[in-house]
């Protein structure tokens, strides 16, 4: 029963991944027809095998993803295809035995080679499916060039079938199409939202009256999500601005997503998360000492912190609805900054991390300008 | 020559990665000895392209995640051998064209089946590769029954190459092997390391003379290092305590590496690393503002600091020399946090943010006891 719960509970929180498994089977069952429709398969025989590989491979849940890993499946089959040519024209020309040892060392050699430049950092992060697809196709085709005398033909048919797939991914990719971007988009805004929201959190837990403690379970809830959100989101990050690079222009919006200021955007809201969470541990100590402070300290540190949030959701608002924010906007924090300045100075015993806090925001500011 | 630069840097470097190619190379090498010797091939035949797939695909830099795609690769294949096993039986007795529609709409079906249990994510975490391998296995195999009579023994010599190839990579990977517990168990005593290292500069930045500051770009060296190993580390440490969980007890050491202990230490750390950005940026906004400590506050934070960092360094070693850590060592800090509790009391305009470094320090010490 709680499988079941679980199964169901993934279509139901997100739509889009029914949808795209429904896409999946529909694209294996066309790349099935390589096999089943007669005319197609005399045109390609055996080789079919690899449209379907293809298919079930390359085809990612969004549109970019897709396309990278289409991209490079092409390029690597190319790659070992034109090598396995020049192998093939050596070996043609060697004796028996002397062709076995032959291909054994170059297989050696290759293998070597691909793996150790795969470690590079550069091309880890672009084109390593690349590498995993040159190293099976190259192998495949120098070892069974020693058995067949139609390699050249084999090499050229499996070359059609992976664009056969890659161009069967494709099109249903663009069917009901996800994009990286979008949703990059969609979990930026939404980072800025629960940023805001713990930082409300966490400020008015502070400067409240101990007696209304029982909402700590609300509050602890709210930093959770911090961590989830967007302290651990680098990965994610990375991987969703790496598939968006690969999305051209939609033609829906006419508008391709800034994912670079995304990511610089993701990195900032990082930083910012940190100062949450070392707030929230403020908080916890703190709660053993006794607290006492004056109403101007509590009132401007509030103020700020509103508009610090104020500002964070306008901004995530600006994001969804895709329109510049105001400059006005922006800036009406720094005097609510100054306000929380002249308090701090005036009252030596304060929460002395609001400068931290000052700082970051600043620095905070000057991207939101960029955005 | 850059390009060239960063080849040879990879190697120098952490020479393991060569290793590890020329690992590859070599099973590579042995996996085409299913085609390029006679007797073997004559008993494989065609099937001995699933070998040299394997080798690629399943052949990773350590052994747990060798192992945890070798036993994936063999579940994947089995269950996809087993279901087409049942499909053939169908198929058999109905007509022509009927069969060809029926394996469209099986096709159709766990297509759709698969790749929507690919998004629950305890099945994601742990079985996405079994499930790739299952769609590739099976969809080749239901194709195929409708153009060749002897579906069952090729599917029972694909099970074979397909296990041949497993083993070629485990016999492989236990040559010079690289563990992913011991990687684990590295990259957890090197991020303690850095961790006691960043603490110590920013303290000492912090107190020190306005006089020297060419040390910066040390101390943004450090926070970087910061940021690097720890801040961003829960999606390697999740990879990694993944694949440690595959490796049985180490015949070297007689000794199993915690894993969960350092999953747990290590995000106790990334809650410490927030603590220093945090501290890092008090630091920055502090530049500005002019400072005044008097004595007995900086003597005793640099006390404190001192034991915390001499703590983390002691506990770094301690887990690379495999011992257990003497209690007195880890509980030096809290006579040096009770004077500068007294400290801090004594003169309210103080480093405030010093109460949520204590209140993580005394977790962390909780959680010291148990390593």
């Amino acid at each position: 029963m709680m499988m079941i719960e679980n199964i169901l509970r993934v279509g139901r929180e997100d739509p889009t991944k029914l949808i795209h498994a429904l896409k999946v089977g529909m694209a294996l069952t066309l790349a099935s027809m390589l096999y089943l429709v007669g005319p197609l398969y005399s045109g390609i025989g055996e080789n079919a095998v690899w449209g379907v590989i293809t298919v079930v491979v390359v085809f990612e849940a969004t549109v970019g993803a897709t396309l990278s890993k289409g991209v490079n499946r092409l390029i690597g089959t190319l790659c070992a295809g034109s090598l396995a040519f020049l192998l093939i024209c050596v070996v043609d020309k060697s004796g028996r035995t002397s062709s076995a040892i032959f291909i054994g060392i170059v297989v050696f050699l290759t293998g070597t080679a691909a793996t150790y430049l795969r470690f590079i950092p550069h091309i880890k992060k672009t084109y390593d499916y690349s590498f995993v697809v040159f190293l099976i196709t190259f192998n495949l085709l120098a070892a069974s060039s020693f058995r067949t005398n139609h390699v050249i033909e084999v090499t050229l048919e499996r070359i059609c079938t992976v664009a056969i797939g890659c161009g069967i991914c494709l099109v249903m990719t663009l069917v009901f199409p996800d994009w990286s971007g979008s949703e990059f988009h969609n979990s930026t805004a939404s980072k800025l939202d629960f940023l805001a929201e713990s930082i409300d959190a966490c400020v008015n837990k502070y400067f409240e009256d101990s007696e209304n403690i029982e909402e700590s379970s609300d509050d602890v809830d709210h930093i959770q999500r911090v961590y989830e959100s967007i302290l651990d989101s680098k990965a994610t990050d990375d991987t969703l601005a790496l598939h968006a690079s690969w999305e051209p222009m939609h033609s829906t919006y006419r508008y391709k997503y800034p994912w670079e200021e995304y990511v610089r955007l993701g990195s900032v809201l990082r930083q910012f998360g940190f100062t949450v969470v070392a707030l929230h541990a403020c908080l916890q100590s703190q709660d053993q000492t006794p607290r006492a402070f004056p109403d101007s300290l509590k009132d401007s540190s509030t103020r700020f912190v509103k508009e610090i949030s104020g500002t964070l959701k306008e901004l995530a608002d600006s994001i969804r609805d895709k329109r510049l924010l105001a400059p006005t906007l922006v800036s009406g924090h720094h005097g609510a900054l100054k306000d929380l300045d002249d308090a701090v100075k005036s009252q030596p015993q304060s929460l002395k991390i609001s400068e931290a806090f000052m700082a970051l925001l600043v620095g905070m500011a000057a991207k939101l300008d960029k955005v």
